[in-house]
């Protein structure tokens, strides 16, 4: 960790023990002293009793700015319930509408009416519109409030406006250029305002057409463009092409690091962001995949009941079944994981679908081949029976290339379907990598038994 | 895809073509109307003809703004070397020095020194400074363009020199404020001297002290930060508290992309990124983990043939080897992944260590008594063998428990001692614990096998 970094468990025992004591101005003078981003972490450490006190010490405006900055885990309408309505709605007025309209996501709809009613009808209008946005599109995490005109103003005339808005915008390092219609033209940036002629005209200026993203785009796509353009803002428009919204460069972090973290759930057949659950809460959780894939895997065990009689006549034929298996599975898991990511930075690799697929067969041959060789040597050695290595050599190489085919198959199908299912999850590729390569070994070990046993 | 995005293949296509007939005002029309990061995809995709007539038609600060958008995939020295060295140290010069340095790390120290000959003499010390700074910490991905004044001055004075350095620094948005000695004594935002009248002094205005981080930071704890305080540019400071370099926040969303990226290769056992290798090459990275697993691997398949007469005897138990270890395996993996992510994101959970380990052994017990009921009652009533269903459930639930532990235990004694080895990684966590697993089961199975043969 950074050294700058203060002890957060330490700073909130003090800091509620000043709340205890209900030492204000105290408390005041050290809390405040924070950088904002700590004051949070503080406070999601303080109990009920504390927070109350806390609301009635502060602002409110300096708890919006607080509630700005809280994790997404801590984001809940349940901190709104324990203000007296006014001060809640005062907080939800000076918080970031983006941010404020998160928080009030999970508000039952009776104490939403008593906020709303407490706020300028204005913000109050803009709430109830962005609530109605779809989870993970643009629309749900853009913020309303950005520096707007229409390119036939000075740049002095631009630069006035910005000092006016600078509070209240959310960004102010971009202004939007719109025409009549509230249609997005164009943007300047700061840089350009500040190092123009205050004469030049805003349209000279501009950059145009703007890059921007359409209120339904996906949340995922809007926050890979900021990232690869390294933008600060990207401005969101409505199907009309009117200016609706901006989405920041946090906001895209955050995104990225919650669907990164969906994608290594995916991968893993958990949900692993359920650090802060109780162990029943957790065992519930991860329950459900463990026993469907135990279900599946049974598939497998019954596959291997079925040569019951095979097993009997040559026990050792049960000796490598794990091998076979956890080779393929872990191959499976590797060309898994590396289709997952293509996918989620489809940037990153610019080939047809069709030459993927044939790399990964090539690749999958070559692993195959290699470790097929390797099994065959150690087991014809250790075994002294050059047959069974053979048997097992040539089951791992067709195991391999299955396994490596629904790796990266599964992932890129459930892609074009457009569903997101969780059998594009590492822990169903090896359980059915599993099955298949139960099946093909005891095939071909059925061709050769004969030998396996004489030999 | 948001649609505003252009089809970059396509318009590939149209450049290049136009290069090759050598139309060099209609390639630079249209050539220029893209955003600079389309540019550079654009860039990537010419051939080494076309790019060296891309260098005649363009200035070298229209092909520095290329190549600071480049992608770290792409990020080479070989482009400087296509260049006559005089116009390769004028790229050089009018990019960033952060990009530079990240471009020049591949170059040979021949080539470096001559580029550096053409380069003015405070540029080229930076930049051989900043070559030596240690990958993946603060020194090696801050940029050196940032605007710095002493706290006597006023704002209007500050506002003066952001205006004459708003094209120079990399960041306007922030001013840093230095001692007579050049340490970092605060920040003042655009935001607030833009709102400030222009007679207060810089000292009055600024944050202080001001958050930074050490040259020495690991790159990942810097992003991490930039992330969590929401900051456009973090300054970094020497040993001496001296004000060195800035590090943007679109740095930041690389090195988290990277990070995390990283932490999906380890729980694959692949390297996720190697996308744009040929099959071969993908073949032989992915190898020598497969291999290293396979030999482990013949751990289980040398156990398994220890126990080959109890296997002859009892030809069942042969059936349920890769239920047991496959239902282990996958519960080692989600116990894995939610470790490796608590550890990348240490905010995330401020749980104390051993409160974690309970958890996980808590959560392992619960998993295991579930999954070895189910397994019982399935086994017993599909065999009509109850003690055959015991032994089965019971060895699941051990399994279980010590691949859940190995799974949470491993990363983090991994991360205490400091090392970054693939060893926590889902193919191996599986693999072991299909060692333990077999180890467990057919251990059990040996104590009461007179009860399933008779049975």
């Amino acid at each position: 960790m950074a050294e700058t970094r203060i002890d957060i468990a330490q700073e909130s025992r003090l800091i509620a023990l000043l709340l205890d004591r209900q030492q204000a101005t105290k408390f005041r003078q050290q809390f405040l002293n924070f950088h904002v981003h700590e004051q949070a972490l503080i406070f999601v450490e303080l109990n009920l009793i504390q927070r109350q006190r806390l609301y009635r010490y502060l602002t409110s405006a300096k708890v919006a700015a607080i509630f700005n900055e809280l994790d997404s885990a801590d984001v809940t309408s349940a901190y709104f319930k324990e203000m007296a309505p006014k001060y809640a709605a005062a907080v939800i007025s000076a918080m970031y509408t983006d941010n404020a309209v998160d928080m009030l996501e999970t508000a039952a709809a009776a104490d939403l009416s008593t906020y709303l009613k407490y706020i300028a009808p204005k913000k109050a209008a803009t709430i109830r519109k962005l609530l109605h946005y779809q989870a993970k599109t643009a629309g749900a995490i853009m913020a309303t409030e950005f520096i707007k005109l229409t390119g036939d103003q000075t740049a002095a005339a631009a630069m006035q406006l910005v000092k006016l808005q600078a509070r209240q915008a959310e960004i102010i390092y971009y202004v939007y250029v719109v025409d009549q219609m509230d249609r997005l033209t164009g943007i300047v940036t700061l840089r350009d305002l500040l190092t123009a002629p205050g004469e030049s005209s805003v349209a000279q200026l501009m950059t145009s057409p703007a890059v921007s993203v359409k209120v339904d785009d996906n949340q995922e796509d809007v926050a890979r463009m900021i990232s690869d353009y390294n933008f600060v803002a990207l401005p969101v428009v409505d199907a009309d092409e009117k200016l609706i919204g901006v989405i920041t460069v946090d906001d895209a972090i955050d995104v990225i690091d919650e669907e990164s973290a969906e994608d290594y759930s995916g991968l893993a057949g958990v949900d692993i962001d359920e650090q802060k659950d109780n162990p029943w809460q957790a065992a519930f959780k991860r329950l459900p995949w463990l026993i469907t894939l135990l279900l599946l895997g049974m598939s497998t065990a019954s596959l291997v009941a079925h040569y019951d009689q095979m097993v009997s006549e040559a026990s050792i034929l049960a000796v490598f079944i794990s091998s076979i298996t956890g080779t393929a599975g872990n191959a499976g898991t590797q060309s898994l994981a590396v289709a997952v990511r293509r996918l989620a930075d489809p940037e990153a690799d610019r080939r047809s679908l069709g030459k993927i697929i044939l790399t990964e067969i090539l690749t999958g041959m070559m692993i195959g081949l290699i470790t097929g060789l390797a099994i065959m040597l150690i087991v014809g050695w250790w075994q002294q029976n050059i047959v069974l290595g053979f048997v097992i050599g040539l089951a791992m190489f067709c195991a391999i290339i299955v396994a490596n085919l629904a790796g990266s198959l599964i992932p890129l199908l459930m892609d074009k379907i457009g569903v997101d299912l969780a059998v594009a999850s590492g822990p169903f590729i090896s359980t059915l990598s599993d099955l298949t390569s139960v099946l093909i070994y005891f095939n071909i070990a059925k061709i050769f038994l004969q030998f396996i046993i004489s030999d």
